[in-house]
């Protein structure tokens, strides 16, 4: 099948376009190398030296099983996705193309209206170009676990029947996400189930835990397949950022009490349900929604759990939490979609941990101790980016 | 009180502009006049002849009891936006300034991007200004009931109590909206929400039902002082457009079997009910939410009722129905807040009509005939937006 990765210079749109290219898909990534930019802007850098997007192409075409092809240009110019989406002709676009950190769209006003713009324009072009080119492209959607919030009932995927006053309906679950990054993805949740519903149009909306890991089987055979690993305070996400604190000698920083607690998922299980999602199609018209995660932890018990596996004694730290957001609440989620269409997830262990801090101590000395520390805050309109 | 109605040169800006003000608040309005440009666009024309904003303000200043001042510019500029709100300082502004017709958002992508773009990007900005410059500035925002859809429960106001599995928690109401347009109120909807939640800023949602009517008290002192009335297929209301087609001796055109059933309310309701919200702010950080309207009709009874109101014989006929929605459906609303605060509805009676009649009889040969046949098609992506 022909699959276009969207946003396939990323973090995670990279292995997936691998993974599906060695699962055997025809596959093209787009890519606009915002995120690259967006180093540059904060300062920061990958752990894992990242080579460009032609480099990456050129070696796995030497040493993978499946050339992939790319189209540079940016979602929000209509032209550029039409003629993308006409030539290439995909059964599925997966699309990992969005502004994705939370902390980023809390800057200021600025970067709140670009992450919105960005995503849900992004999104809304995609979507009209499935609907005037061809209604049959499945469109696997990227949203996040964090579109829930933390309600005090059991999250379910995506809708939740309803019986209120003696009547009953099967309804879109109400949503109370936590920053303006996560109300984009609301935003495209609701923009995509309408075109299910006025057009036919077939998608899969994946509401992603927090993703940890670094190599995949594919990234792993050359070191310039590597894919990016984040632990600044604005792109980087808590596990990887307290692997390498746990390796630099440093205390792991819990913001809060670290009750909040989190759905979390393997870098290889989320190029695997992606792989599930685009080969097993929904019906015309249908927008079908998984819960993309394999377990839940709190941030203290990730916390724990990294300073129990690492050979060295490890400090936890309290620092305040710079987010509003309840650290002490019921979270139980439903997320029995992808495993029934056969995903056998890895789970969080000591040896993937281990696996994680060899790949650190590999790379320590590029650590930039000032990009850990949380400067934005989210009871202000305009914060820092840097705490040096 | 200090009031500014953001989209106070529009339909309903104006006349609540008028009625705040009648009513002793010290009144600004801000408009980019957009609205008048979305006539030259279309080809379209209010029925009734309206002045420019500076004579209507000229003439409010000799004939009305309390002064009006403009800010003239565009929400989505935030130097505009933050400007305006530090220099004026108001206690509540109220917020009308959004692309609001369903079709216009339907023509094709590019009408769609426009209108989320528009209506998000610039309630954002008012967001940030209010959270910036002074936190109990109360923001009293349209919405609108078509956010809702029509779920097969009731629709409570903005909030719902769901028990699941044995657990109960309060979240907001699972929205399935019928339009692009629509979908942005709901984008806002969230947005202000958490808004609300992180800056402990006070907001009301008012989720208004279908507006009919033209004149109010104040607009009513001159006739330089009326307030539009759009019976085009695109802006135009369908009781409106009824009462266009009864006196022009046209069939009554109902789209689909006209099932399809709606709140309503009164021109001079939905005045009273922005001087209700506005002069009885929620507490900080809270948002709350009023279903605005008065009365729930099917289409077919709204046809009804004005043909068997009107002098003269009048005939229904049927269109294909144009959008994509269920003709025929469970709708039950409630709508108790406002009337808590002390609304007291006006009812669609033949007595309103019978005025309504009145002022279409006095420029019915304005009226365009082409202009009422609906072009915009939902299921397409791209329709004609004149039907010559």
């Amino acid at each position: 099948m022909r699959t276009l990765v969207l946003g396939g210079d990323g973090y995670l749109g990279w292995p997936t376009a691998l993974h599906l290219a060695a699962a055997g898909h025809d596959v093209a990534v787009a890519d606009n190398f915002v995120r690259r930019q967006y180093d540059h802007e904060l300062g920061v850098q990958s752990l894992v030296p990242i080579e460009p997007l032609q480099v990456r192409l050129d070696v796995w075409q030497e040493v993978g099983s499946n050339p992939v092809r790319a189209y540079i240009g940016d979602l929000t110019d209509p032209e550029y996705t039409y003629e993308m989406i006409r030539e290439f002709r995909p059964d599925a676009v997966v699309h990992f193309a969005e502004q994705r950190a939370a902390p980023y769209s809390m800057i200021d006003r600025k970067h709140a209206v670009y992450t919105q713009q960005n995503n849900v324009v992004g999104t809304l072009n995609v979507l009209y170009a499935i609907a005037e080119i061809d209604r049959d492209i499945h469109l696997v959607k990227l949203g996040t676990m964090g579109e829930y919030g933390t309600p005090n009932i059991d999250i379910e995927e995506g809708w939740i029947e309803i019986t209120h006053k003696g009547r009953t309906d099967r309804m879109l679950y109400p949503k109370k996400p936590g920053s303006f990054y996560h109300l984009s993805k609301v935003h495209d949740s609701h923009n995509i189930e309408f075109a299910c519903r006025i057009w036919g149009i077939r998608s899969t909306d994946l509401n992603q835990g927090v993703v940890y890991g670094q190599q995949t089987p594919q990234t792993a055979l050359d070191d310039r397949l590597l894919t990016r690993l984040d632990y600044d305070h604005v792109f980087g996400t808590v596990l990887n950022r307290f692997v390498i604190q746990a390796v630099l000698g440093h205390p792991l920083t819990v913001y809060g009490s670290g009750g909040q607690t989190r759905g979390f998922i393997d870098i290889r299980d989320t190029a695997e349900c992606i792989r599930l999602a685009a080969e097993n199609p929904p019906e015309p018209g249908e927008f079908r929604v998984f819960n993309q995660m394999t377990e839940s932890f709190s941030v203290a018990e990730l916390a724990k759990t990294v300073a129990d596996a690492y050979s060295k004694p490890v400090e936890i730290e309290y620092l305040e939490n710079p987010r509003v957001e309840a650290d002490s609440h019921y979270y139980n989620v439903v997320h029995t979609g992808l495993p029934e269409l056969g995903l056998e997830p890895h789970l969080l262990s000591d040896t993937l941990i281990e696996s994680m801090f060899e790949i650190v101590e590999r790379h320590k000395d590029r650590v930039d101790l000032a990009s850990m520390r949380p400067t934005v805050q989210w009871r202000s309109t305009s914060s820092p980016i840097r705490n040096d």
